[in-house]
């Protein structure tokens, strides 16, 4: 069992502006899986703020978890912030561009977009299925986005690494051409029909639309055979184009 | 303007039994009044935690309020705490004491619910017109319950020394249909410019996709005017669709 603190770097928080939804998942998430969340600090968008933070919580703390700060924009310091803490560099990662790449094209991969594959040293990505812009984590540090449906997406994408009883989660990631509202009713069902299932559903964008990635995780590899098929019927029956990608 | 800092003594978040609202109200009631959240810690309902916390708070904050621990039961620790912290007595004291005798009678003031009743030195107290049992504050420590409901009317039972009328902060927030990235530049630059203003950027969710909240902030009435001036010309000159929201 781990002892988890968890750092917001929240100036929206502090303001009131935005009502934290964050604290609440991921202390049920951290439960679900028999870990306790010890410790929450919510702190303004400031260097000095976030590194003492950080080493006042490594004391207490086996893993620590980062909310927000990983934008395109210049208030978006957490991933400087924990290469000054860690002491390694902060360098644009080809695994991290080649995302971002992949996701906005060539054209459309501004400068302050790849502000967001700057990766502290060797750390290791954690996909986001939803804007694709990945989180990391080395050193027992994990770095999660703040939107809540992004950061929730990401801790999917560790559940395995926090799941030390449990079998392993199967993941499958299939892009559609097909607009969320258009399946969601599918969706829902789908989930509704297999308890051990759960069904993920993204938007992402795509030639100037938007359209749905559905994303299957089950620890049960008989089942998750069982619901492909069912998508893959269903999205040939209407003439959804789809593509399974790596996860 | 006041530094505060806000400590959540509780377990039921923590365990994510409970959804705080505790943070939001208190942060937008502060600044209400031109003072400063600049910090959330949530702990659990341990002595030597709530001790270690305000003594790492009362280095960096002004005045601190708690949240949490002055009910009736014998977890309820935080009246002893702050006792042990400000080296004064904990005593039964008769104006509170009275208090509850007039809320419940004689008959009911049983010894649980005089736990109520204990009060560090001599703190003053605040009225709680909910459920009688009231809060109070010493050494700039505003000792609140956690139920949000008897909070806020404790918080309006206080509001007087809070209001020094102080220059208020202006807040102007903009919603646009761009993307994040696509503003960052502008966005950054703006922030540069104006040494007194700050400049959020919240990306949310619409129609399936992300597009961005710009969130201007300054207590500089004249300045405030400045910018919203060049961000509407330059969302004009983009083509970005906009639209002012209340804050």
């Amino acid at each position: 069992m781990y002892k988890a603190a968890f750092i917001i770097i929240g100036n929206e928080i502090l303001s009131g502006r935005t009502q934290d939804k964050n604290v609440n998942y991921l202390a049920k998430w951290l439960e679900g899986f028999g870990h306790d969340l010890n410790e929450v600090r919510i702190i303004p968008d400031e260097k000095a703020r976030i590194l003492q933070t950080l080493e006042d919580l490594k004391k207490t703390a086996d893993i620590i978890f980062t909310s927000g700060g990983i934008g395109p924009t210049h208030d978006d310091i957490t991933a400087e912030t924990i290469a000054e803490f860690c002491k390694v560099p902060l360098t644009i990662r080809d695994d991290a561009r080649q995302i971002l790449l992949d996701y906005y094209g060539p054209e459309n991969l501004t400068e302050a977009r790849l502000r967001m594959a700057r990766i502290p040293g060797d750390a290791k990505l954690i996909e986001n299925p939803v804007t694709r812009a990945p989180g990391f984590y080395l050193n027992d540090i994990y770095v999660l986005a703040g939107i809540p449906k992004v950061q929730q997406a990401m801790l999917a994408s560790i559940a395995h690494l926090f799941d030390h009883n449990g079998s392993k989660i199967h993941t499958k990631s299939i892009r559609t051409n097909s607009p969320e509202s258009e399946l969601a009713a599918f969706m829902q069902k789908l989930d509704e029909d297999y308890e051990d299932l759960s069904v993920g559903s993204y938007p992402y964008n795509v030639n100037e639309r938007y359209a749905v990635r559905i994303v299957l995780r089950t620890r049960d590899e008989a089942l998750m055979e069982e619901a492909i098929v069912k998508v893959i019927t269903t999205l040939e029956e209407r003439s959804v184009a789809y593509a399974f990608e790596d996860v």
